[in-house]
């Protein structure tokens, strides 16, 4: 027998009615003769109204005590998930995190899984039961509860399917799969069929936001095929699976527009060792993230250094910015009206003119190329924000992204 | 120093600003030198609205899951005091049951607690931490959540303060403390300052719902003092101990009324060995709580027994009692319209002429006695309902209850 682990994020167990509906996909599956393990997330809004109450008794509460009153969100989900199932004639048992033993690190908030003690879902499975557990939450090695932080169901999702080497990842959300561009913005764009775990992890770091890096990462490390696709429907959805050869013959995959960045230009930088890693090391001590990082050396010894961030974390990166300006005695230019149109695929590999293709539908929609960076499998343009829709759109067009590949197509 | 566990019931942590304040107490009594441990409740509503989520997924929820559903609630307010109280500037953590080994049985939605691991407590008291524990949970030994029913907030507080052998137990509630009568029905009730455990297990048994008897019980086999006072205000409540020479002068500490009985009264039951013992066997069988019972032996071998009920059992019963009946042949009666006024107070173990007064104040009141049942410190009376109230205030009054004691007063 199969074992199949899904995931129903937040608005797909949104109240009763939905509750009851995932339970039925999950009863549906067991009949079909596979073993079913059902990870829940905390029901709509729950967590944001914990959140709030916090910030009712408390200017900065201890990350401790956030995780502990946020797992009851999804607590109370597997409870009566697992209510919802026996109603309709299953046999089910919920589980928190900690029941499963779920041990984490003790960053709160943003804890990482550590090991998963398969034993007693497996034992659940065996008695014929569905097994409903508590996504986003596990405990220390102390039994304090923590959380896994943003995208945390997707982790419990993929964790808990490597520990129990399971068949299948289903991942229920309230999109069809993914999709060759953000289809809010591009209307023509497709949903695709299959993608490999790299091209996800480009998308999602670059701003498709159905699936974390974490996530990803993890599926890819243990191989666990993930489907993901709608709780609204039964239509088949995405498959994130290893490359494969077929995957090669499609040049460019999906593509993605990253909004709101910031860019950071320090000028007469002193071009000896170690200054760059001194500035970098004092900007990712103040908690912000550094997207993509250029240098050029000009000339008496100094050089350019840019890099960019989010546009959040701008006023915090001024403060530490113009620090470091005082230190070394360079100069610092921000701009604040950035985005980066990216295009993804693992056939870049071995398809060449990719970037000609790209650059010239920007040139030809008249959007100017502030920088460019590459990976083995993408290429980014960073542009003015004001243009990023039309960016994104020109390269879905310039590689037939609206059009089911297989078919002939241009190059 | 001394060791205070004090519990806030549900309408003391209703919200943001009742935490704080709550919290704002808890503080000054550690500033008084005591190490302090907070038992807390679900915030007001909460425990009904999760119930109300649970019958909309269930018809009949599985009771484990039950309590996996309404444990989150006073996980809830756990967070939200320690971070009140850090957010005060105290040092904080909390606990749930299961965090501090709460090992309950596994009987769910009413489990008793068999051992609490008083280490982690100490361990955090030491560190000069306030502890906030979840009241109402535990753990079975396997790490399923289960609860402790009506009132096992109560049991909670009382247990962990015998576990740690506190000082003190500080019950705060919506009321001043216990009164000799219910106010709203007596207007010249008085809160009473001492009175003993087994005067406040009478009372809570007869309709005083302030404290169950289970924490009671709790408390006196450990000896523990609870004070049950107001979160609203600083008046001192009252406080529950063991019994005192000074407290069997006050012949009658207390009047309680039991609304809402109902009697069954069984004729021409075959008057042979095993046949009551059968009965009442069959009865809690069927879950129905029963009172007090009458024997009375007639003629020809045959005995007539009442006993009364909760009016709310009456329906359970008939069921009950009329198979009861074809067994045996015998006859039911059902009455659904009693009440049961009482007087307790220890002094009645040494002082006499009690009932005579209590049954003097009814006949002026006009008020028939249907039945008397009594024990070392308590008389109780059933008469009809609707003369309920007017029974209370006669014996209220009968005993000069409103008055303080201490003065010189009538006997």
């Amino acid at each position: 027998m199969s074992i199949v682990v899904m995931k129903f994020g937040g608005t797909s167990v949104a109240n009763a009615e939905r509750i009851r509906a995932a339970a039925r996909r999950a009863i549906d599956c067991q009949k079909q003769g596979n073993r079913v393990v059902m990870v829940v997330s905390a029901m709509g809004d729950t967590t944001d109204n914990l959140l709030d109450l916090a910030r009712q008794v408390s200017k900065d509460p201890p990350k401790r005590e956030l995780d502990q009153l946020a797992a009851t969100g999804e607590q109370v989900t597997i409870a009566l998930m697992a209510m919802a199932l026996e109603d309709l004639g299953a046999k089910a048992i919920s589980f928190t995190g900690g029941q499963i033993g779920v041990i984490t690190d003790d960053i709160h908030t943003k804890a990482r899984i550590k090991s998963i003690d398969k034993r007693r879902i497996l034992e659940q499975l065996a008695a014929g039961r569905i097994v409903v557990v508590a996504g986003f939450q596990g405990v220390t090695a102390d039994g304090a509860v923590t959380t896994l932080g943003r995208g945390g169901s997707n982790v419990s999702l993929v964790a808990i399917a490597a520990a129990l080497n399971a068949d299948l990842c289903e991942n229920y959300t309230d999109v069809d799969g993914i999709y060759t561009a953000d289809p809010r913005i591009v209307p023509n764009a497709r949903k695709i069929d299959r993608i490999s775990y790299d091209e996800m992890l480009e998308l999602a770091s670059l701003g498709a936001s159905v699936l974390q890096n974490r996530a990803v990462e993890f599926a890819k490390k243990y191989n666990v095929p993930i489907h993901v696709r709608s709780s609204l429907n039964n239509s088949k959805g995405t498959m994130i699976v290893a490359e494969t050869e077929p995957m090669e013959r499609i040049v460019v995959s999906g593509a993605a527009l990253k909004d709101k960045l910031a860019r950071v230009t320090l000028r007469n930088v002193p071009d000896r060792p170690g200054v760059a890693a001194r500035i970098f090391h004092t900007i990712a001590a103040g908690n912000i993230v550094v997207d993509d990082i250029i240098q050029t050396t000009g000339q008496d010894k100094a050089a350019t250094i840019s890099f960019t961030i989010d546009l959040a974390d701008l006023d915090d990166a001024k403060k530490v910015v113009e620090r470091i300006c005082r230190d070394l005695g360079c100069q610092a230019v921000f701009e604040d009206h950035l985005a980066k149109v990216s295009a993804v695929g693992v056939g870049m590999r071995v398809h060449t003119g990719v970037a000609e293709r790209m650059f010239s539908a920007l040139a030809k929609a008249g959007i100017n190329i502030q920088n460019i960076t590459t990976s083995e499998i993408k290429i980014s343009c960073l542009i003015d924000r004001d243009q990023g829709k039309d960016a994104l759109r020109a390269v879905h067009d310039a590689f037939d992204l609206g059009k089911k590949p297989g078919k002939k197509r241009r190059k």
